[in-house]
């Protein structure tokens, strides 16, 4: 019985570890590391292990930390006493061989979270705090609930600026970020809640024929049917890695890859695992997501888009101003010119919702087909010719006649082809095996359309993890149907999520409200 | 390509369930039920299944919601294509035996966190949102993530007290209520955050050596090293049932059970496995997890034990004020008589952190032990005599007498026993094998004492798991200690457990705080 903690020091590192071979189990557990031991396996019964505790796992230099389950003697499962089963993120992340040996042991307590029970208990975060936490989440030390306990209380109003512009400068500085040599590095991005508005693969072809810089990293979807990054890669590989991106861009002066292949802002899309299910991203995650993003791939002028409308994610005109302050002064604060736009949200953009179906849409407007949505042209142009005045290649009102004209004469279709050759080639978007159209059950004008709830459907139909699926519009608001038209067409892979959205669809009132205008 | 949603409906459910035969893996997920699938398994291929999808398993009228986790095959379980393989406690819910079949679909979407979305945003609760989210988590239908965000969005000040009253409300209705032919049926209950107070165990046999009936339910440690239930049970069974339990409090006047096995407030046991590991547990939470379990319970008067001190739980007279406010008014709108006391919390109770330490401190007391930590049995007479006062059976300021004579003439260890052997035997606390001196590295007073950390290292130590566990505190505020002379023992019955905890005390500084009296 030694008489001083001291003394136990050096000894207890030893003590707590604990050496296993590891067993590749095949189980897919997404993105939550998961290690299974047995019952009886001396680690458990030395360490006091017992199931959900949070281990780590050494291999050479090589740390991860895993959530435990504790597997019965003469179960299934085939593990000796000595090895540790691993799901396939643990094998991914820990990167050893089938029986390599791993030392096991007590992770060091997760300090970090006191600040978020703080901040939940009312106290603001401090910057250091902010940095302790983003990294330890960047490095997956949070289980999947202290996540959901970050994110709830960070939800809605909940960080003030200081507390936004820290968090953003913590993601940032928890990833890579590029450095250009030339300026302006122009950008865009549209906060989303809008099905359909795939604006992005026409703009950055558009500013690229330009000949401005366009470095565009986009997202996943977090809460939506389709996220820009789900889309593209229905037309054209977009999980390039920096120096792959840097070519592309070098080369074409634009691409349109996926942010979490680039890294720059990892415990962002950490933190995404477990919005998305969540489906709860309030304005600083989201101000802190998408300006983190921009400063890590050395952005200098950005316009952002903010649909507004009932059933969009900005559902009136003050909250678009609140978030655009916000995006703004966070900008201002990383040494960003930002330009914010609120746009119209009242329905979809184009036809298609769903990854595979947006970029139809897509298509059609690089390619100036007569049948191309108008309403997602038009916004492109705008958009575009918005970064051309901000970057001032073009004097204030004249940077969309010369967005359009770069369109028109085919310069951003010819761009678009390349930069998706350069990033591994163009591809055709896959087409879904089962469709329900939904029609009219009475005639009337399309009074209102539910963004939310046709996303849901959508997503209910398998998008975006099914790139397929999703639903194609047939009305506008103001079209005039009759009983028995289509209103909308399910695309589904499989009988059974056709169904599973159609249940719902069929359990929801005035999805499209149909009506006699006033 | 059927014309209208309608024809699709019937055809639905049938599509959307498969049937599969189901296997015991042996693998322990804690309380997340969590189903393996097979990747080739037709379900996953025509449900559009991935990992982390919550999945619904039928059997006869039998419905569990569960985490689906997919399996390569050809890995390392043993499952054919068309079986399903559940985790300990998805097989202890379906009930069901090995190969039995069960139908498995799409759950139907939890409707009810879009309450909790609403909350989150800054909306209130209403009494019907709060009946479905209490009787959803009740169910088992939420995610260990819904509940995290469920909780965060309550934590702290967030529930109003017409909210907290909804809450308790939603968690009585969810459990069996017990009633009893007589009144008063009297109650207490400590908010804790005091390691070392366990009056219940003194209370409950004088009260009930002194007529009075105390059908008194605890909870397991939420965020504690130990709960009164933990603590209790080193001295005898307490997962009774209803029947069990009501015949104990006819024989003897008094139990002292596990509210978890009657399923008094079964919602408040299931948010509970994911507040203990966030060490997240705010007042609304509070007031609602005791009033629900008062009123199930029966009780007609309740006294409740809010310790204030810097480091207790409620750690301002302000903040106690405040709770109390809270639960009297929860109280009334439920119908009960309740009485609060703020009581001394800058310091532990007793000597003993952890079940077995803690009741080797009660039975001290019960047995009028010379050595008997003079704190706790003080407190419990206080308590004692206030119930006494609040059920009529003494005039004010006379309760304290009469509570301290029956603990002093050994009514009340008399009463102790016969209520232990009526719940199915007295025992003797287990004992810890590895024991380790901390000693004061300066001479000094002590002059604070953090309940806070020293609960932390007895957790890191094993508490309340490992019901041996623990730490002895052989100090109090105002002692005078010299350099080298115990100031804590730590008991762990791991040595991994005891460096852990010592690896956490050693970088910590002045847990017990040493200095020179002002």
């Amino acid at each position: 019985m030694a008489a001083t903690p001291q003394t136990a020091a050096p000894a207890a590192c030893a003590l707590t570890e604990r050496h296993l071979r590891i067993r590749r189990l095949g189980i897919d557990t997404y993105q939550e590391p998961v290690v299974f031991l047995r019952e009886d396996c001396h680690v458990c019964r030395s360490e006091g292990f017992e199931s959900q505790s949070r281990v780590e796992l050494r291999h050479g230099d090589k740390r991860i930390v895993a959530t435990l389950n504790v597997v019965r003697a003469g179960g299934l499962i085939e593990l000796a006493e000595d090895e540790a089963g691993l799901s396939e993120v643990a094998w991914r992340s820990i990167g050893a061989a089938e029986r390599d040996g791993v030392s096991i042991g007590h992770p060091a307590p997760v300090e970090s979270f006191s600040h978020v029970r703080a901040k939940v208990f009312g106290h603001e975060f401090t910057a250091p705090a902010l940095e302790q936490v983003i990294d330890d989440i960047g490095a997956g030390r949070y289980s999947n609930i202290e996540m959901a306990a970050f994110i709830t209380a960070c939800a809605a109003d909940r960080l003030n600026t200081q507390e936004t512009v820290a968090l953003t400068q913590a993601m940032v500085a928890t990833g890579s970020r590029l450095s250009w040599a030339q300026r302006p590095i122009v950008d865009k991005h549209c906060v989303g809640g809008l099905p359909g508005n795939r604006t992005t693969l026409i703009i950055v072809p558009i500013i690229a024929a330009l000949g401005l810089k366009i470095p565009k990293t986009s997202s996943r979807a977090i809460t939506s049917p389709a996220g820009t990054a789900d889309t593209m890669e229905t037309l054209a590989p977009v999980a390039l890695d920096v120096p792959s991106m840097r070519r592309v861009v070098e080369r074409e002066g634009g691409c349109i890859v996926w942010g979490g292949a680039v890294a720059l802002s990892p415990a962002d899309d950490v933190l995404i695992r477990v919005e998305r299910p969540l489906d709860l991203d309030g304005d600083a995650q989201l101000v802190a997501s998408v300006m983190s993003k921009k400063a890590a791939a050395g952005s200098t002028h950005v316009v952002i888009d903010v649909p507004v409308g009932p059933t969009a994610k900005v559902r009136s005109e003050s909250a678009g101003h609140a978030l655009a302050w916000q995006l703004i002064e966070v900008g201002r604060a990383l040494g960003l010119h930002v330009d914010v736009m609120l746009t119209d949200g009242t329905q979809p953009v184009g036809c298609g919702i769903g990854p595979a179906l947006e970029a139809r849409d897509v298509l059609a407007v690089l390619r100036n087909d007569a049948a191309a949505p108008a309403d997602l042209r038009e916004r492109a142009i705008m958009l575009a010719g918005r970064i051309v005045e901000l970057a001032q290649l073009a004097p204030p009102n004249s940077g969309t006649a010369l967005a359009a004209q770069a369109l028109a004469d085919g310069r951003a279709w010819t761009k678009f082809q390349a930069i998706a050759e350069a990033q591994g080639g163009l591809r055709v978007p896959p087409t879904a095996r089962e469709h329900h159209i939904v029609a009219a059950t009475q005639s009337g004008d399309v009074l209102g359309i539910d963004n939310r709830r046709l996303a849901r459907i959508a997503k209910l139909a398998g998008a975006p993890l099914v790139p397929a699926a999703g639903l194609d519009l047939h009305v506008k608001i103001g079209s005039q149907v009759e009983k028995g038209q289509p209103l909308y067409t399910i695309h589904a892979q499989s009988l059974g999520e056709l169904h599973y959205a159609l249940d719902y669809a069929q359990a929801q009132q005035q999805v499209i409200a149909l009506g006699t205008r006033p």
